[in-house]
C-alpha cells in the first residue's frame, strides 16, 4: 500500500493560516512528519482562490521539497496552478486528478504526457458521479482511451472507483468495491486509489468506517489512498490487512512494527 | 453475524476456579454480561478431566440457563459429558463440534439428529489440518454427506474452514477464506463460522489481527463466530463491517450504537 499523505491541504484551517503567513516552518514538520510515517507521495493543495493559487501552491513546494526526499501529488482544478507547479517540482508529481470531464482531459491530459507524470483518474463525469459501477467503469475506459492516445502509459494511471457517503447511500462502499473489480479486471495494469474518509462523511464514530473500509477495499486491490499518515489507527490496519492478506512474509513488518510501537498497548491483549 | 461467546470456558484460568468452587455467582455474571453483549449462544466448555467433565457441565448449564434466554454451544470432546448435558438444556443446543474423524461422527451424530441440535463441523481429519482449501472443502464434503445421512439439514451445519496462525504461515487466512467461498458455493445452505482468535496465536498486538480477519471474513461470508462478546473493539468491527458491506440500512445499527456509547470516544473524530 503507498499512502499519499492528504495533511497539506489548504482547506484545512491551520494550513490555510500557514499558507497565509507564509509559515515555512509549520509546513515543514507537516511535509516531514508525513515522510517518517512512510508517504510515498505528499498530497499538496493550496486551496486558494483561483488568482493566487499559482503562487500559494509553488511556494508550498519550495517549502517542502528541500526537506523531503518523495514526490509531490499536485492537487488542484485549476490548469495554470498545475502548469505553473510542474515546473518547479523536482521529481516527476502524480497529478490529482482528471475524470471524464473532457475541458479538464483537454487541458491537464498534454501537461501530464509532456512531463511523464503519474495521474489520478476519478470515475465520474462532468461532476456527476454515476451510481453503478458498469457507468463508473464506462468512465474509466473513455478516460483510459484519452491517456493512452495521449501516450501515457496505463501503469501510470491511479483510477480512484469514488467512495461516496454510506450516510446516504448504504450501497456506496460495496459499489466501489464492485468498480475496483471491474477496473482491474478490464484494465490490469492500471492502479487503483481512494480518497478515504469521504465513506464516513455524516457519521458518528468515523475511524471505524474509515479503516473497516479501507481493509476491504485493499482486498478489492486498492493499491494506493489518499489519508492522513499521522493516524496510527489507520497505519495499523493497513499492517493488520497486509498481514491477514498474506502479503507480509514472516510477518516481518507487522513484527517490526509493533516493536517500533505502532500499535496501542492496549493491542498487545488479544 | 451471530457472536457464539466464548468466555464460559474451563480451560481459562478464572473460570477453572469458579467451576471448582461452585461460584455460581461468578458463573452467571459472566453469562449475563455476554448475552447483555448480543450473543446469540454461549459456548459453555468445562474443560475438566473427563471423569468429572459431565458433572462439572451439567452445574454449569444449571448456573447459566435460570438467568439467561439464548441456547447454549455445548463445547465438549466427550461424548459422555454431551449425552449427560443434552438432557439438561432448555434450548435446542448447538453442539462444538464434529469433523471428518469417523469416530467422532459416529458418536455424536446420532445426539444431533435426534435432539435437532445445530452442529458446528471442522474442516479437519483425525486431528490433521489440510493446507489447501481444496483438501479443507473435501472433508466438509465428506462430513455433510454424513449429517445428510443421519438425517440433519445443511442449515443446522456450522462449517469452520479453521484459521492457522499467521505466525508460521503466511497463507492460513487466505486459505481460511478460500475455503470459505469453496464452502458456500458447493453447500450453499450451510452456514460458516470460526474459532476467530486463533488466527493470532504468538503475534504481538494481536487485537489488530483478529478485527482484521473478522472484517475479511465476514465479506467471504462468515455469518457467526466463537468470540468475546465482550471486547468493545472486536463489536465495533462487526458494526462498521456491517455497515461498509451495505448490510445496514440506514446506518441504524452504526448510529444506535455510536449513541449506546458501543465506541471509544477517540472515535468519534475522523
Amino acid at each position: 500500500m503507498q499512502i499519499i499523505g492528504e495533511k497539506i491541504n489548504g482547506t484545512r484551517k491551520r494550513v490555510a493560516q500557514a499558507i497565509a503567513e507564509r509559515d515555512a516552518d509549520f509546513i515543514k514538520s507537516l511535509a516531514l512528519r508525513q515522510v517518517e510515517a512512510g508517504s510515498a507521495w505528499l498530497d499538496v493543495n493550496a486551496g486558494t482562490p483561483p488568482d493566487r493559487e499559482p503562487d500559494d501552491l509553488v511556494w508550498l513546494i519550495e517549502t517542502i521539497q528541500p526537506v523531503i526526499d518523495i514526490p509531490l501529488c499536485l492537487d488542484s482544478a485549476n490548469l495554470k496552478a498545475l502548469q505553473t507547479a510542474v515546473e518547479v517540482v523536482d521529481k516527476t508529481p502524480l497529478i490529482n486528478s482528471i475524470s471524464g470531464e473532457p475541458e479538464r482531459l483537454k487541458g491537464v491530459l498534454p501537461l501530464i504526457a509532456k512531463h511523464d507524470c503519474q495521474v489520478i483518474a476519478l470515475a465520474m463525469d462532468e461532476k456527476k458521479i454515476p451510481e453503478t459501477s458498469e457507468r463508473r467503469l464506462e468512465i474509466i475506459g473513455r478516460v483510459l482511451a484519452e491517456t493512452r492516445a495521449a501516450g501515457v502509459p496505463d501503469e501510470h494511471v491511479y483510477c480512484d472507483p469514488l467512495a461516496l457517503t454510506l450516510a446516504t447511500n448504504a450501497d456506496s462502499a460495496v459499489v466501489a468495491f464492485q468498480t475496483m473489480h471491474a477496473i482491474k479486471k478490464h484494465f490490469p495494469a492500471v492502479h487503483l486509489t481512494i480518497g478515504l474518509s469521504n465513506i464516513s462523511f455524516g457519521l458518528p464514530a468515523r475511524k471505524y468506517v474509515n479503516r473497516t473500509f479501507l481493509t476491504l477495499a485493499m482486498q478489492a486491490g486498492l493499491d494506493s489512498a489518499i489519508l492522513d499518515p499521522l493516524d496510527r489507527d489507520m497505519q495499523a490496519a493497513i499492517l493488520a490487512t497486509e498481514l491477514v492478506l498474506g502479503r507480509d512474509e514472516h510477518c516481518l513488518n507487522y513484527v517490526r512494527a509493533s516493536r517500533a510501537g505502532a500499535f496501542d498497548e492496549k493491542g498487545q491483549k488479544a
